[in-house]
């Protein structure tokens, strides 16, 4: 292996090295992640579009203003709509497009809130008026719900839609200070109409204004910056309503109406309104997954280049990776992106089916899909904001650095955990579907029958005679089925646990049990995933110990389940040292060797596994994350364009800093001059 | 209780409520968390001063750019020193205003590496010349160690200096990129001088330039922003020397020394100049534990006032405090603030002592003072951040808002995981030093002995004969001592399982051994404290419950460990409900019990415990923590200032809104007619 004196040359060549390594197949790799390799020629042709054109350039983007942010995403998102014209491409590859930004722009809201809301529950009547321009983006709509004082609680919200029989009007009131619209997406400057929730009645639109200014009676703004300069892009609104009147038919009256003389028409399903809700969430799997695996990109390339602490066979500072509190860290954030990538793609096929049979009024696959995507929204924002900030982590102090990248991500992540349902709220769905079906089973006795269990509570059936709990020996940890069924015998016997023990809980209670029975069904689906993987080896067989490796760190996150129910058992424990598991009396010790065994096989694959995601260095856009591994290069260049180092001395030196100097130097001065008089 | 049905209103209502539910005495705990009433004077009386003075008004922060960030920083630390000057505050008062700043200043850098390094390290002579501008500012410093491509691991830096006989000098070169130092806080734009850290030997000093320009033949700027916007003041920077030449008495030659013939001469104890670094490390314990005060009184406060979800007996929705997936994230944070602010104090005299000692050329205190410092430093900075975090996360969507206040912290605190020793290489010394006392205490076969055990090694006598693990039974949760015995059995077989398998390790086993061995140390720690404890009742007790749930939650946090080993193991698991732990075969159950009974007694002396922290509302500058519990008021009062607010229609409307539009309506009515053309 060549290795050469300068630190900063041997960077590329420790990438290239870590590429010649790799034993698995690139193209076959990066077609299986992206579907087929028409997806990934699509993506990547649109990626080269937009990389290429200087509205889309990220040179200067750290130390722009949320001011500048802002007008930045409005013009990128202007020229986005301007090439889907040129290029003639269709919705999906528009959505491709704005996905591969890594920018919070406000349209989001009118594509994913607005403009779903809109069909899928106005009137025929209001569609045919709106609809059209709605699609093309003639006009640009906000979903108001959140309120200042009310979180995303229907039943809770103060503002109120009055009906006016005589003028077929609804007049919509903001009673309240905190009745107030607060943090709605794309209201603050943005938009030109909106959804508004409101007491009573589901009314919507305001009109459109030549001149962009707001309707007499109503105040609008922006709510302000968020936490760590995140979604900076985004003008989150506030808005108040002063008695403003809207006409009858513009209410969203495809389930529930009101009639002109004012009664109310309840809808032919309460939750038939629930499919927009859910389509977010079942697209948040997807965008985990390649948060995940850009996470992982950035931080293992890094860990291949960056060489620190001790000097290994080649006289060189070993490369970070090569430490095991390094690549355990990083191979598990790896194996997620791969499993929630697939994953995502088969929840959106379920999402289709359900909302087919939705539009025909068929809710008999709502309530799985609620359960299912309950869990699994608090799961992939949980870990990926989790990921992204132990890849950030990984990288020591470089990783600070804004240039590293990941701490951008991880702020326009992080509202993940509270939005669109409050991941604690959510644990409690989660736990309240699981009783439901474990009490629903064991009303079926003295007989009670599998049979009814649906995919998300199948792991039940394992309660029902005669079904005996696994013995765990330190060789099954080799066998990922056996890591699927003991993680789904710890969701029954922990949902089982609550059910006994429910008049007194706990204060965690619904975390650990929503956990235990999230993963338990993606442990499953991956076992699905792993049968039904058609790679050819070596790769298939690569990939497969990516998915085991997963498997394992479940396992090993739900140790204490696992113990505290005797599904794993300690050795003895004495003096003697006569011990059962890998010769200690710890029987985590044998599943931990295996998966610090699992991540050495993994590790020359690492640098493989990752470039198959197939970003570019702009969608990286991070210093420590390029492909060539030339970090010091990048964080050097970058560093050149900061601001600060536009003017040799401060403006804060005439101002501050001389002042200070001088000061002190005075004292200096009395003092020695004092002490010179006393001599 | 009085209740009106304005939820704005309602808040103010909600924090008096809970304020009059205090049992505790408001001056009794205060003067405790401050060590006496002096020390809160103290205190008191420099923020007021502080927060009438116009410089230090923090209304506009969060809207400004990093550079206008940086220029504010300037302004405020000048007229700190000009207030030092007009009111004669003592240094340790001035320390104390710059403390309660929340602000990065780069004046830290001066006070904290800087100054500390010169004293200690430099020759009297040079102190002569240097020390009084050096203590009075009038020269201002910068420590130069972390390299490009370098970590902070000296005997790897690339930098060199080269002694020149000839002209008694020697010369500073940065031979390679990577060589480059970096992220050198206050080096930017801010230091006239520093001390740089450099191959072969320690020399220091650039000369005072009266215009603030750097010297020929260096390359000196700032490396740019760094992630979630955090430390913004800062002016963390790179220099480049190109052979520069410094006087050879500017080295720092108190210990290492070179003759005028170019010989080198050893310190007298490899480690004496360890005392900067532990000095720091120390610090931090006592910065955590009021930073973690700070997180725990905003979040407390905001789930006071916060109103959602089921209503309560009053008719109103409960306020989110109530909700045990809340007051179980929110009180350990509380809990963690009083015991690291008292920890602190103590180590900082242990410190003093170690440091007086060290002064003499004693050393025998060091190894003790590094490996408690390393553990500490790892444990404070990973919880700190933890608990930022879980506070924030707790308020939901208006704590992403960045008037929520914690983000910033967050954002600031956050390098401290990789800063100073990143923490997963400390966790590697504080397991070698844990398994030298292991090593040492059973090298004293066939009769070892405790007595030659430090205090941080405390607990490795468990391990000596006839020493047997306490049995467990649900009711010895009741009793603190019988916590912090656990703890100290769960460090002392971790380490010796450890040194068992010391050949065939996992890949997290470090993390694991360090975190069990601090554990044990600080639960021995708070028990000294509980022990210690004057304050009267009730006050006293509802403390020492605090720190009950303090040790509690870590034995939660080790279950795995305690289940593994057997000192916690399940009871009978079938189906006819046999079971010995409270009701269940799950032998944390009544561990979790016992927690939430402590809980739920300390939640109606939350706010009180968190008024005695002392904190203003500008030192908080948070709107969801507002003393006087007006959290709508404040956020609505903040969004009005925003920028973007300032104009009725953005500037982003003509540019990029308008022409997207246009296209949209164009787009439509071109349908349209192409429609009307063929009916």
């Amino acid at each position: 292996m060549a290795t050469i004196s300068d630190a900063a040359q041997q960077t590329a060549i420790d990438m290239a090295n870590a590429r010649a390594a790799t034993s698995i197949d690139h193209a076959q790799t990066r077609d299986f992640l992206h579907s087929a390799q028409g997806e990934w020629l699509k993506r990547q042709n649109i990626v080269r579009t937009l990389e290429s054109d200087p509205i889309f350039d990220k040179t200067h983007r750290e130390f722009m203003t949320r001011t500048d942010r802002y007008e930045r995403a409005l013009s990128m998102t202007n020229r986005i709509y301007e090439l889907q014209e040129i290029h003639r491409w269709t919705n999906e590859e528009t959505s491709l497009a704005i996905a591969s930004l890594d920018e919070a722009l406000p349209i989001a809201l009118h594509n994913i809130a607005f403009q779903p809301v809109f069909f899928s529950q106005g009137s025929p009547s209001l569609i045919a008026n709106y609809g059209p321009l709605i699609a093309t983006r003639g006009i640009l709509g906000c979903y108001l719900q959140t309120e200042l004082g009310h979180g995303t609680s229907v039943s809770q919200l103060e503002t109120t839609a009055t009906f006016i029989p005589e003028t077929q009007e609804f007049e919509i009131n903001s009673p309240t200070l905190t009745s107030s619209k607060w943090w709605i997406g794309a209201l603050g400057k943005t938009s030109t109409h909106g959804v508004v929730q409101a007491k009573l009645i589901l009314p919507g639109g305001k009109d459109i204004l030549e001149n962009h200014k707001v309707l007499p009676g109503i105040i609008i703004g922006d709510i302000g910056p968020k936490a760590l300069a995140g979604y900076s892009p985004t003008d989150n609104g506030f808005a108040r309503f002063d008695h403003i009147r809207i006409p009858k038919e513009n209410m969203l009256s495809k389930f529930a109406q009101v009639t002109d003389d004012g009664k109310y028409v309840q809808p032919p399903h309460a939750k038939l309104s629930y499919g927009g809700m859910l389509y977010i969430r079942a697209n948040m799997v997807t965008g985990a997954g390649w948060l995940m695996a850009k996470a992982a990109t950035v931080s293992l390339r890094y860990a291949t280049v960056r060489r620190q602490g001790e000097r290994g066979p080649d006289g060189l500072e070993k490369q970070t990776i090569t430490y095991p509190s390094v690549y355990i860290r990083l191979l598990p954030i790896l194996s997620h992106a791969y499993v929630f990538i697939q994953l995502g793609r088969t929840l959106l096929k379920s999402f289709d089916m359900m909302s087919k049979r939705l539009a025909s009024g068929d809710t008999s696959l709502l309530a799985e899909m609620h359960a299912t995507t309950s869990g699994l929204k608090v799961m992939v924002s949980t870990l990926g904001v989790h990921d992204l900030e132990v890849a950030r982590r990984s990288m020591g102090g470089h990783g600070y650095s804004a240039f590293a990248g990941l701490g951008r991500l991880y702020a326009d992540y992080l509202p993940s955990v509270t939005y669109e349902g409050d991941n604690f709220v959510l644990d409690q769905q989660v736990v309240r579907a699981a009783l439901k079906s474990y009490k629903a089973l064991f009303s079926l006795s003295p007989t009670p029958s599998a049979s009814s269990l649906s995919p998300s509570s199948n792991y039940l059936r394992l309660l029902l005679p005669p079904s005996q709990p696994p013995q765990v020996t330190d060789s099954a940890w080799h066998d990922p089925a056996f890591a699927i069924t003991l993680l789904e015998w710890r969701a029954a016997i922990l949902v089982r646990e609550h059910a006994r023990t429910f008049a007194d809980p706990d204060a965690s209670v619904n975390q650990r049990v929503a956990k235990a029975v999230t993963e338990a069904f993606i442990a499953v689906q991956v076992g699905e995933i792993m049968k039904n993987l058609t790679l050819p080896a070596p790769t298939g067989d690569v990939v497969r110990s990516l998915y085991t490796l997963y498997l394992l760190t479940v396992v090993e996150g739900g140790l204490v389940d696992l113990l505290s129910f005797g599904l794993l058992r300690p050795g003895t424990n004495d003096n003697n040292n006569n011990n059962t598991h890998s010769g200690s009396s710890d029987p985590g010790r044998a599943l931990r060797l295996h998966i610090n065994r699992l991540c050495q096989e993994l590790l020359p694959n690492a640098i493989g596994l990752s470039d198959a995601f197939g970003f570019t260095d702009w969608e990286l856009d991070s210093a420590l994350g390029v492909f060539d591994g030339k970090v010091y290069e990048a964080l050097w260049a970058r560093a050149q364009l900061e601001p600060l180092n536009q003017t040799e001395v401060t403006s804060a030196y005439e101002e501050s800093i001389r002042p200070m100097l001088l000061r002190g130097q005075r004292q200096v001065a009395q003092a020695r001059s004092k002490l010179g008089s006393k001599l």
